[in-house]
C-alpha cells in the first residue's frame, strides 16, 4: 500500500486503482466458479463497498457492464487487466539484494502475473557475480543499471536497500530509466513526478491481524479470513 | 491484503477493517501538519472514498465525529488505534527463517508500530539456537513453540515456511495457541474459524505500478505517489 496516496494528476485516486486489483481477484474468484455475470452490489459486498463506490470506481476507467445484466466477469476481467497493464509481461529490476532481495527474488507470486525479474543490482562487490536463487539472476554492480535497464527494456524497479542509502539508489534506478518504484525501504523518496513510487507497509496487516485478537477479547466474533 | 477476504462473522466486511488502518495513517499524517479536525469528505478524499463510505465504515465501531464539527483528529486517531488493538504492544512469533524470514525479522516497520517479534522456529537443526539478525531473536526448534508462545503470550504469528510445509505448520501454530496469521506463503491455509489468517499478495503492489506505467504509455497523466 502507498503511505499516505496523493491524488493522481488525472483525477483518478491512487486507491481507486488499488481497488482495481481487488475487484480483479474477486472476478477471478468468481471465474473459477464459474460465475458469469455480477452486479455492482455483489462486487462490492465482499470487498465492503456500496454499490455506488464500485460504479464510480469502475467509471474512472470507461463504461462497463449493461443495465439488468450487470457485468460479464469475464468481459471485466479483461478490461482490467488491460487498465492495469497486466495483460502484457514486464521486466522488473531489483535493487538491494540483502534478505528481503532474495527472498522478493525467488517470490512466485510475481512470476505468476508475468512480473518477470530479470535483473538484480548490488553494491557489495562480494555479491556481484553470484546467482543468489536456484534459478535466479546474476547479481551486477550498480554501474551496468542504465546499460542493463535500456537493453532489457526495464521501466520498474523494486528497492530493498537499507534506509539510509535508499534516496541515492532511487536516484540512481530513476536515471537508469527505472518509472516506477516499489519501495521497501522505510522512508520517503523524493523522486521526479512522473515517477511512480510505492511504498510497502507490512505492519497494516498485522494491525488487521490485532483487531481479530482486540474484537475476541472484547466478547466480538472473531474473524475468518 | 487478504487473497480474497470472507465477510466477518460480525457482519463486518474485511476492508473495511483495512481501511480503519488507511484512515489511522491519514489521520497521523494530519496530526504532523497539526490539523485539529476533519471531515468524512476531507477524510475519505484522498482515499477515493465517498464521505457516505467513510461514515459507513466508521459506524461499524462505534459513534464518531460531531455534526458541524467533523472528527477530531486526535480522538478518532486514538479510537481506531484502540478499535484495532495497536494502542498496546504484542508479542509475535515468526515461523520459517529463510530469507524472507530474515528480512521481516529485521524489519523496522513492525516495531514502530509496537509488534514485537520475540520469537523465531525453523525446522533446519543447522539453524536452531543462532541468532540471525544483529539485535535479533534466537532461532529455537520446533518442538519449543507451544511452551514459548505460552510462556511469551504470543499469539500473532508470521507464516514464512516454503508453501508445500505451510499447511502442516500452520497447524503447528494453532495447536501452539496462535490465534491469528500472516500468511507469506502463496498457498490457501486451513485452519479452525476461530482462527485469523491473512494473505499477503505482494503482486498487487507492482499491478499498481504497471498501471502507471500503462497509463503514461497511452498518454495519460503520470501518477505521483
Amino acid at each position: 500500500m502507498a503511505l499516505t496516496p496523493k491524488p493522481r494528476p488525472d483525477g483518478i485516486p491512487t486507491p481507486a486503482v488499488r481497488r482495481l486489483s481487488l475487484y480483479l481477484r474477486e472476478l477471478e474468484a468468481l471465474l473459477d466458479t464459474g460465475t458469469q455475470t455480477i452486479s455492482s452490489r455483489q462486487l462490492g459486498e465482499t470487498l465492503g463497498l456500496s454499490d455506488a463506490q464500485v460504479r464510480k470506481d469502475l467509471a474512472y476507467f470507461g463504461q462497463f457492464g449493461q443495465a439488468g445484466v450487470g457485468y460479464r466477469v469475464e468481459e471485466l476481467s479483461q478490461e482490467i487487466r488491460r487498465i492495469l497493464g497486466t495483460d502484457r509481461p514486464w521486466n522488473v529490476m531489483l535493487v538491494g539484494v540483502g534478505n528481503l532481495g532474495r527472498a522478493l527474488l525467488a517470490y512466485r507470486g510475481f512470476v505468476k502475473k508475468r512480473f518477470n525479474m530479470v535483473a538484480a543490482f548490488d553494491a557489495d562487490p562480494a555479491l556481484i557475480g553470484k546467482h543468489l536463487t536456484p534459478d535466479g539472476v546474476l547479481v551486477r554492480p550498480m554501474r551496468e543499471m542504465a546499460e542493463v535497464a535500456a537493453r532489457m527494456d526495464i521501466r520498474l524497479g523494486l528497492l530493498c536497500v537499507p534506509a539510509p542509502a535508499a534516496q541515492s539508489v532511487a536516484e540512481q534506478m530513476v536515471a537508469a530509466g527505472v518509472q516506477a518504484i516499489l519501495n521497501f525501504a522505510p522512508t520517503t523518496l523524493n523522486v521526479p513526478p512522473t515517477v511512480a513510487v510505492l511504498g510497502v507497509d507490512l505492519a497494516v496487516h498485522l494491525e488487521q491481524l490485532s483487531f481479530h485478537l482486540t474484537a475476541r477479547d472484547q466478547g466480538r466474533p472473531a474473524a475468518a479470513e
